[in-house]
């Protein structure tokens, strides 16, 4: 009578990455169809409509068995090198009338719109995170992009199709400071959505607070089912205080779902650009297919091409990044969820 | 029809710590009533009063998913990094007659009287391990202060109230060594108690070699329960050999837990003192309350304040020590056993 | 209904290992009869003979709580710290009448007969790695002695007593690269068997790319019942080109398990020698007695033996190596399965 769940994912892809001429052939062991991970997970009910509960999830490299660095000050990743609960690690009291609160480790509010509004999840060669966490953004220069560590966050409850979530985390450093880095790895964000039969839309904003210049970013995401169709859509902004140009980044993607047989279509668009003199940019194209074998288990392929223009260096799967290359990634891949 | 048992304890407490005009606001993942952790254990019954069975204990930080380090030679502790089963890992056989013998990482015995007779567990602003293992006491320059990695230890079994336990540990050195290098690492202790009704006390002692000189501690707890009152007491003094003064610290605490509703207070005063010329000293007062919402899950709040004197700097929650200065702690926490 | 099965293996030792004059006394956590492991596996049957399972499988220092450490590519370590699922982390399609394709990090083909093959399972003092792993072999210049990274394996479905399986490993570097590191890190191997009543006999060989210069190994190793008997015996050689002398090796060992009350002795003979102008050789006798205090719990010990002769100086269990030494190794253990 143990009051534990083991969950997880085991997601490998064959992955082959190209750009000028320079080429990768991996086994991509953190997933190309979902993120793999093995976690831990309990609730209790305390009566009253009031619960506790935990997640530790534990992201995996499964291509090598290692685990993925976490951060221990939202300034910068820890070393790498055994398994961590990188991915989340929760403790919650909540409450069916007020709500959630949530300390630990987790995502923060201003991903999920770029994750949920993804045809690919973020995962693979044909992720919307290539563009919108890559190096043309300003979010690829803070540790919080997709998770914060010394968190303390608050979830609404059910609420006739609304939903919503804030998170305030710090870096944990000693006051006085010295001038800047009083504040530097503090993350402040909230998120606020609606879903209600075919439509899901959300907005959120946060803001990490860095010695080297605090990093916002904003995004907005939609998605409307109809039929075979699961259309999706996201438009994101970012900015860094206190530097020189470029300084913001936007972008966004329209894409789509299409269920077909035993599986589905994944299909995107999306493009990013920064303001640097010339306005850097990166069009983003992924088409995939998924087959599920069971609910728990799919095979898949993906194929991803990003151009890069006006001087842009986005890159991915581990060649180096050229500037106004095309990179092409193709997967080949195995999920299975437990 | 697995035969293992996941355990575990999630406790994260926001922290705020101050000294002398500096301060510190934290989310402690590793527990302000109890330390986090994630635990495997099993049992087989070999027949005839015989039974093997196991424990790997990994401590946890919730707050940034990672965990903690362990040692491997009992000198020092290796980098931190990904989790390890740093808080237990051991192997036993145990008889019902003869005892248990048990071999791997595992507490020391000289640390049981420390946390069993703290109204705080050792855990969180208050702990007693603030002074008893703090920067005053010359334990707090050995690594098997809590903990001893290769060890072989031995349990009497049960005895009418009477039990006890004794530990030899090993730094697994070449030998022949170089001069006094040859012991380095190597812990041997023992504790003996009684246990009857209300009254509970044991006294323990234990010595770790080391090239730097010898450290030896010894420890005295009682612990008394009255209608809703537990009281507990403890006494402990550490040395070390072939250093010059301060080469040696002894400490005393009076505290206790007062049931009240669904929780209960825990209270304390205690202090430590080195035999430097002036006699440098550091005097903890704390006190909380743990309110129970369940038997697994509470939320506490702990107020503590250590008072530095004659030159002593005992400081905590990562705020920089200062010597003279007086340290403040503050908890506000939550803990779920699973 | 959770969907995953823990195991695993405790086994630690207390080790006197001796050479030249030099002594260590250790507790070594790995494992003296079989592995010290804690794993999570799954499996799920898709229909129509297919199934789609995963293992993850961590190795444990028991004596520390630590993990052992993985390979990112193929070519080093990486830097100890914590746990990792270093053993196995592989994900499979399997079909009753196609076989299995296996990905992720795995056991390489060749290295099954080493450890299938002796009587000792590659665990203790008595290992038969001492010698088929040890400094005198070509093989210990490599890091996918026993498993590999990145690797997709295909097995043999049953086939009337016939087993199989290959595996290409890749070391993931880009390419175009300077000479010789394109495949760095590249593992090819596979290996094939025959099992039937009391005989098992199986090949294996393998290669692994080196910009230092390809390693390859191949091995041979067969076993047969007779009452109360299992005789083994294997043949190894190994080689590493475009280096001078020793640039080979080759061993053999000839050993048995033999079933006595209710236990059995493992023991054996085995040498191995390089082609350096002197051909340095080592000889190894190991015996040993396992006794079962149920299935899954046994004590054991084993005292080994290593000669080393013209200029080898093979050594093991943290003695520093001296040329011509004998070594000597005496566990004294316990092992428990769950």
């Amino acid at each position: 009578q143990s009051s534990v769940t083991l969950f997880g994912v085991l997601d490998t892809t064959v992955q082959h990455a190209s750009q000028a001429g320079a080429s990768v052939n991996r086994l991509l062991g953190t997933g190309g169809n979902q993120i793999s991970r093995l976690g831990f997970r309990g609730t209790e009910d305390l009566g009253g409509g009031l619960a506790a509960g935990f997640v530790l999830d534990m992201g995996l490299n499964v291509d090598t068995g290692a685990g993925l660095p976490t951060s221990e000050n939202n300034q910068v990743n820890a070393p790498v090198a055994g398994t961590t609960f990188n991915r989340r690690s929760t403790l919650s009291l909540s409450s069916r009338q007020l709500g959630e609160v949530r300390v630990g480790r987790d995502f923060v509010p201003t991903y999920w719109n770029i994750t949920v509004f993804d045809p690919f999840g973020t995962a693979g060669a044909g992720s919307a995170a290539n563009l919108a966490q890559g190096s043309l953004t300003r979010l690829s220069t803070v540790v919080t992009g997709l998770r914060a560590s010394n968190s303390v966050g608050y979830f609404l409850p059910a609420m006739h199709g609304f939903y919503g979530q804030a998170m305030y985390a710090v870096g944990e450093n000693v006051s006085p400071a010295a001038a800047g880095t009083r504040n530097d790895g503090n993350y402040a964000g909230a998120r606020l959505g609606y879903a209600a039969g075919p439509l899901n839309v959300a907005a959120a904003y946060g803001t990490t607070s860095l010695a080297s210049g605090d990093v916002s970013t904003g995004n907005l995401g939609a998605s409307f089912t109809a039929g075979a169709f699961k259309l999706m859509a996201q438009f994101y902004r970012d900015a860094k205080e206190q530097v020189a140009a470029p300084s913001r980044s936007r972008g966004w993607l329209v894409g789509a779902q299409i269920e077909w047989g035993q599986g589905y279509f994944p299909v995107s668009y999306s493009q990013v650009q920064d303001n640097s003199p010339g306005e850097r940019k990166a069009v983003q194209i992924a088409l995939g297919y998924v087959h599920n074998l069971s609910k728990r288990t799919a095979v898949y392929t993906t194929y991803s091409r990003i151009q890069n223009r006006k001087g842009a260096a986005v890159s991915g799967g581990g060649v180096p990044s050229v500037a106004n290359a095309t990179w092409t990634g193709l997967d080949l891949g195995i999920r299975h969820i437990f």
